[in-house]
């Protein structure tokens, strides 16, 4: 072994469990095998299971959390496209910014960090741009630590016609997000977050509403990796060559797939939000305070300000160090003000949180 | 174990080192991990001896060697941008096809299946189109069983101020490509073939003169998750977040370039070419006939032609269900006609060689 384990409590990647490495290290096969084309099929079924989808088209992609972003905005947006995005953080203006490199204009419904996105601004948004053709936002911001309410925005952009696409790299199999029942037409998350697999591969799911779409394009879509109708011919029936699959990433997502039907989805999102209020509590005890408006924090990603007096590097240069845990600093307007702490997958667990609250008892109060 | 291994000889992924998944493994870290960062510093090292070169900008890639072929696209053309692509098979034709999603024109100067571009039809197509932004070829077409001559092309784009991009998905690890020497301006290859890493990562060389290309750009490039500048930032003294990176794909790949460098790369490249060699005289032996021309035959992908009143899936079948090997069908015109047989990295045994000969002997002479 090359090094030491971290506990991770950052943003992702979270660590995984003993089965997932060993999924991993699964007898390498052919990317058409019948063994592995199985395991597709397998896969594909845990995934609608996660998404709570009835959608056949539920699929891994060959590349990060990133990657599904760029697949999801770029086989809907053509050129002179318009999108409205909802944005409450980091992951939201990156969301805008792929709409516009596809050739798109990106409506921005921008609120201030920490809140989110309200179903009148989103409204308003449509009133002002009825010929948009999606509207997008981020579930789980993890630059905010703050979930963003799904259900009447869904309800608004199906009334008007329009695809809604959500990122739920951050929150899915961790907070309750059921794709059909939110009227969600494209869904994507991570593998290595609540998910509890891999970085470097991610899943998505996309209805029949979005599939229309895809196939009423002018053109096909500006980049070939991501193509969403070539691989589908890789996924279904034709089996048709577009990359070779990532046999042991699949294998791992697999393995994570089936620990959490397992667990149970409902049991797994139960622990996710015990633990992130066990660590609430015990950071405000601590006498810290939670960043964001406190109806919508999110129990995977706590975003925490760091206590007047006490510097950020050298604190998480220390918890790495002395006590291999990983937590990451703020992002954008917290840089330096908060830190980020994750609980997600095989990470969230309440072992882990009292050893971070004793370690940062240990750090600060010292 | 899910399943039984199978000895894979197809055109990758191959059968990987223990090492190799054993660094898989190996524990999580966070993308920003001190420990994680000499990781990836040591992969460059080992990228640029691989690669035979200087260049600084040698690193690996969130996907599958078919990512790596649209990230050396994508951040050099520009809308109307002209390419000549010379086609020798199916991977040079994707080249061509790509150029022409990012809004490129492809010149195509193609060959028939089985022969390789000559420079005096580069040189010609040169002289036609004196505006052309770049040359690209494949190295190791995998279709054909082909490998194409560089050395000569490389001095005829160098000449004429173009870039130089050359696709060593198929081959690197397995033949001799000394990218600085040959004038080879943009490179890439997968992680799951000669190099004998998992499939899901490749790697990619940039030299300075590419470099100047990218940062003349009037845009950014048309994808997002691609984009090598901003992956540059990750790699480089900035550490910008772009994605999240792939662990264990980048332990993985590292291990194996590892095992490339105490093996040798010339002594590497002489196993690839005497395994070859044995396979190529061993198929002989049987009366099959082998594909192409002669002078061009590649060491790590042999394509051969099915003989008179052999059926091609049923072969395969028995090989895989009965010996649990895999080879692969034949590619375009080749398809039922042929098989494809890979030895690459650690496939690449002489007891693959004699257990395949010995396979196909019982199968076809039975």
């Amino acid at each position: 072994m090359s090094h030491e384990p971290r506990v991770l409590l950052g943003p992702g990647p979270s660590n995984i469990h003993p089965r997932v490495f060993q999924a991993m290290i699964s007898p390498i096969l052919g990317y058409l095998d019948p063994v592995f084309l199985a395991a597709m099929d397998e896969t594909m079924v845990r995934l609608r299971y996660l998404f709570q989808t009835e959608n056949e088209f539920s699929v891994t992609l060959p590349g990060s959390g990133m990657a599904a972003m760029e697949a999801a905005v770029c086989n809907v947006v053509e050129p002179g496209d318009k999108v409205i995005v909802g944005i409450h953080g980091f992951f939201g203006q990156r969301m805008a910014h792929i709409v516009e490199r596809h050739g798109g204009t990106a409506i921005r419904v921008e609120v201030e960090f920490g809140e989110v996105v309200t179903p009148d601004q989103i409204r308003a948004a449509l009133n002002a741009h009825p010929d948009v053709k999606m509207v997008g936002v981020v579930h789980g911001e993890t630059s905010a630590g703050i979930g963003q309410p799904l259900e009447e925005i869904g309800k608004l952009v199906r009334e008007r016609e329009k695809l809604f696409l959500v990122d739920t790299v951050c929150s899915l199999g961790g907070a309750d997000i059921p794709v059909d029942r939110f009227l969600i037409d494209i869904c994507y998350s991570g593998g290595q977050k609540c998910i509890g697999g891999p970085a470097g591969i991610s899943c998505i799911t996309l209805n029949d509403r979005a599939w229309k779409v895809l196939e009423g394009r002018k053109a096909p879509p500006d980049t070939w990796y991501l193509d969403l109708a070539l691989i589908r011919k890789y996924w279904f029936s034709d089996r048709v060559y577009h990359h070779t699959a990532p046999g042991p990433m699949v294998f791992a997502l697999k393995e994570a797939l089936t620990l959490i039907q397992e667990e149970g989805l409902q049991a797994r999102i139960s622990r996710h939000e015990k633990v992130g209020s066990l660590l609430h509590r015990g950071l405000t005890d601590l006498g810290l305070e939670l960043f964001g408006n406190p109806d919508h924090r999110l129990s995977m990603l706590t975003c925490v300000m760091i206590p007047d007096g006490v510097e950020d590097a050298p604190v998480r240069g220390r918890l790495l160090e002395e006590y291999g845990i990983e937590i990451v600093g703020g992002f954008g307007p917290l840089k330096g003000k908060a830190w980020r702490i994750g609980l997600m997958g095989y990470s969230a667990s309440e072992r882990n949180v009292h050893y971070l609250l004793a370690a940062l008892r240990e750090i600060i109060q010292a």
